[in-house]
């Protein structure tokens, strides 16, 4: 999917939710843990439940590898339910050696059909560049993330006076562009947005931590938003769990709907 | 595996070789490139014809991803088929907010059945330590690479003074040791290995860059090793696509034998 099919995406929905697929088969509903292909039909219940309502998915791969090779397969059969008008996150948080990252690009762009992959950035641009040679596909590179470790490496100060994660954010600049490349940005660090802004003015954010992880959306929009909206917000846990019997996918829907209408506010403001 | 086991195993095949398997389907010979499991077919046949050179076999998981979960599946099979007094290395490169490492550590360590996984730490100590709470497992951590973007962010300097894979390396010692983890250190720099033997002393490091990417092993011995060996040399494609005909395992054979041999020489001159 492209920028400009996201966007208008985006302006359809009034929404930039994206629901991140998480899906533990100890957390789903009991009636489901019974059933034999029970993780594949929460994902199904989930998106049929609250795909008005995002514009993206965001599957977690560690909860599929977990399952092992089945596991991988009810991956693929959930990317391949996800309807094309919403854009399909792998959140796989990959990054190795050249011949090594062409590997994972084919995994998840052509084997699995993302639109996605996250990236770490630790190993450098040459370890990433491969993801940004496909037409209408994304790289979404770790920056600043939403976990108290971010302050370990991600916050150091690097000798040239700028941060890490702002390193990174200009250094992938060079490989990416708005169209190709977004950024991890945690909604735990509402302040940081501004910042980051001055050297990713016109790229998307995906933006974990709202939710379960104590993130304010209001806070992350304020200091984030830009014309072209330039925001996915993520909530994978506080959605898919919000309830726990057979009526998980309403709770669900419930939940992606509060979140849609505070954006649809947000962006009616700014209209 | 324990560390005193694979030290065990290091002094009896005088050999600190890992081999590593990245097993790509367009590169395997002819006649398995038609048959129906030719992929695991070959790995079979590599595992057969190197084990008693090596003391260790890295499985790069993106050669598997990239199939799909017929690829995952493969590389169970994989990993199952190893002798059990060999180093199992998930070259994976994980590391993600403790909730979703905790599945990744369940997928190497339970579900595979590794007894290591390579991790990038860029998320920081709290996005890796759950893969140290395992007896007998070992989290690799990715500290400074082979290729030429190490020189993006591994290298750079920080405020502190040191670089940021020394940070990465004395900070993950706070949560890892000696017994349960590694660090990634390219062939490509020998020089730097006495450096980092200041900060991790005892610590095996994993040496990808011998062979293919034209580090030397003398070099790194030379500057590297140990008392306790503390040495893991991995080839990839030097090894495994050595032949290209019926003849491949006896060539791979013949390649590991080799790199043994010059093993087994600098381990008997220091001995």
């Amino acid at each position: 999917m492209n920028r400009e099919s996201l966007i208008q995406q985006i302006n359809t929905k009034s929404s930039f939710l994206c629901v991140g697929l998480d899906t533990d088969p100890n957390l789903i509903p009991e009636h489901l843990k019974n059933h034999p292909d029970g993780v594949f039909e929460f994902n199904k219940a989930i998106i049929d439940a609250t795909k008005d309502f995002c514009v993206s998915y965001k599957i977690n791969t560690a909860f599929f590898e977990a399952m092992g090779s089945k596991g991988w397969e009810i991956m693929e059969r959930t990317f391949a339910y996800i309807p094309d008008n919403i854009l399909k996150i792998a959140d796989a948080k990959r990054g190795d050696i050249g011949n090594t990252s062409n590997q994972y690009a084919r995994a998840f762009f052509e084997s699995l059909g993302a639109d996605c992959v996250t990236l770490a950035p630790y190993m450098g641009k040459d370890s990433l560049d491969t993801f940004f040679k496909y037409p209408d596909k994304w790289g979404i590179v770790l920056a600043l993330t939403s976990n108290p470790g971010s302050a370990d490496f991600e916050q150091q100060k690097l000798e040239s006076g700028e941060f890490l994660y702002q390193s990174v954010i200009s250094e992938m600049c060079k490989i990416g562009s708005a169209d190709n490349l977004m950024f991890v940005v945690g909604a735990t660090k509402p302040q940081e947005f501004r910042e980051i802004r001055k050297s990713a003015p016109n790229h998307f954010l995906l933006v974990p931590g709202v939710g379960a992880q104590g993130g304010s959306l209001s806070e992350v929009c304020e200091n984030g938003l830009i014309q072209d909206i330039g925001l996915l917000i993520n909530a994978s846990r506080s959605i898919i769990y919000a309830g726990k019997d057979e009526n998980f996918a309403q709770k669900a829907q419930d939940e992606a709907r509060k979140i849609q209408a505070e954006m649809a506010e947000i962006l009616a403001k700014r209209a």
